[in-house]
């Protein structure tokens, strides 16, 4: 890193749901990216999305009949796709199915970027991960993103730099895509819509320094907006929603029947944010509160920029030779901007 | 950096005025902080603030007689006194006259934490202590604190994570030292505390997402309560403020003249804070917002937890060969941390 124009980064994008395209959208607003293809297993569907000629076959890897249930095989195929063709790929996949296996697998071809959520499962991805990429030279960043990413970020500063303080994450506005799946599951619902709504009592009485003990009810809401089959009784249906064991039951929950027009009309975006809250004292028992909060009208699109500033990271990274698994809490902050040293010290600090 | 324990971390502290003190009430906070000393014009002055036997005089550097002049002169005296008992020194001088001669002047013979501030100066003042930094293997983090400091690492970070994005920086509510000092300057003033007010509709803006184009004047104003010598024209002294150049003219500022008894009983505290506001959009022109804010009932004992914060990047960085200077946008988030990496990822992330 230094004053030098730096080549692009070439990005593969590894998965093609909403984090896909949110990764695929943000590479047209960062100049010093360029996109080099998708690794799909539908890639004559994916071709469809993009007018005629912007996406060549060349620039569609064909994922379907990979066996990677032995996630330290190698592919000779993906290994000649890869090389010269991409500096990072982005793993936009699931992290219950796709990334425990995938993960591995591709950090043994290329420098990898995901966004792996499951927190409770970090640990011991994070060193499945780093054994690989070690082993092969590449450098993979794992579980970026806001939560975790920059959330996990905001945390482990704020604990730094307050110590003994209590911290506080709320989730909202915005839609859970988990929830709304799981009520989706539910027989006689055709669509359903989960808002997460942090209560503002809540957030008031932290940011007041009361360091208040919080129970999972009275730091969230939930709101539930659903369509359903005529024939299905929608007491019943609310009912299964409302006693759903961890994703509702313990939640002051609402649900709302709405027609599909209003779905499609109302609900077709997925905004989200949240804030990290950090509330202790300093010396001699004066006050001290840092709030982090981010609101995005498009959750994937959002994900999909910092996986960006992950990439730029991982490359630069992976040319300074520092192999191995890395975390959003690994990196120094300069490797996320495009911006020279110089201009940073100027104009930024 | 690992799960094993490290040994504590040495902290001198250079300069001591209310940035020093702060520094030093956030060594109590920090297990793994040791004090091991001030270097001072006054050691027999500072002495008389701690309790006897809390502090021996071989803890205490007299500094009086030192000629630093030329910064890069080397002083036997210092450095024995220095080697085996401190592993950083926290330099908390002034930012005007003290720093650009002392700094590399301490960098030579420590590793060195300071919290220089004149923006406009940054690049330059870190070539120097980044070439002293880099010849004699010590490491120097410059520019720490909240602004500059997390602030810096705030506009950095979002700006990478939203490309394109609008960035504002507001401060208050809270005391401006300088502008204090600069009331106290008037003939006929006694004392003088400066509140700088962030202006709330202006936040309301940007947190909407207008991304408006802000004066000077629309974006704080500033609330100055003044003593003043009973023979002294209270007209003039309102005029000199609400006239001075740089510091009030350009502001809607009000003064309020109060008794030395409301001096002392409303305003010894000197809280301050902020907010860094980052306004754009993604992918298909979906607003995106980041705010980070902070407010501290304590502005000099939040900057010495920030500092220790540092220095302990510091130690670490040093142990591990970075030598040089670096700012906060150097420096992974986990370096500033007390605990492990095995903590870091599982309760953290």
């Amino acid at each position: 890193m230094g004053e030098m124009a730096e080549e692009k980064t070439k990005i593969a994008i590894a998965g093609w749901g909403n984090v896909g395209r949110g990764v695929y959208e943000s590479i047209k607003r960062n100049p010093d990216m360029d996109f080099a293809g998708i690794i799909t297993r539908r890639p004559f569907e994916v071709k469809k999305e993009f007018p005629s000629s912007s996406i060549l076959d060349m620039n569609l890897f064909d994922f379907a009949s990979f066996d990677y249930s032995n996630p330290l095989s190698h592919s000779d195929e993906l290994w000649f796709w890869l090389h010269g063709r991409v500096d990072v790929a982005v793993l936009c996949g699931g992290s219950k199915n796709d990334l425990p296996v995938q993960g591995p697998f591709f950090a043994r071809h290329i420098n990898t970027v995901d966004s792996f959520d499951t927190h409770a499962n970090i640990p011991e991805y994070f060193d499945k991960m780093n054994k690989v990429a070690e082993k092969y030279n590449h450098t993979s960043i794992i579980s970026a993103g806001w939560d975790p990413g920059t959330f996990s970020l905001e945390r482990v500063l704020a604990d730094a730099f307050i110590p003994g303080a209590k911290n506080y994450t709320f989730w909202g506005p915005g839609v859970s895509q988990g929830h709304s799946d799981a009520v989706r599951k539910i027989e006689g619902v055709l669509d359903a819509r989960q808002y997460t709504l942090p209560i503002k009592k809540a957030i008031k009485e932290v940011r007041k320094g009361g360091n208040p003990e919080l129970t999972t009810r009275q730091k969230h809401k939930r709101l539930v907006y659903v369509v359903t089959e005529k024939s299905f009784s929608r007491e019943r249906i609310a009912h299964e929603i409302l006693t759903m064991p961890n994703y509702f039951a313990n939640y002051d929950t609402t649900v709302r029947f709405i027609s599909k027009d209003e779905m499609k009309k109302n609900h077709t975006a997925y905004p989200h944010g949240g804030f990290v809250l950090t509330s202790g004292t300093t010396g001699n028992n004066h006050k001290a509160l840092i709030e982090y909060r981010n609101g995005w009208d498009s959750n994937p699109e959002a994900t999909g920029n910092i996986l960006i500033a992950c990439a730029r990271a991982c490359h630069r990274m992976n040319k300074e030779e520092k192999s191995g698994a890395y975390t959003m809490l690994d990196i120094p902050p300069a490797y996320y901007s495009p911006r020279t040293k110089g201009e940073l010290l100027s104009k930024f600090m």
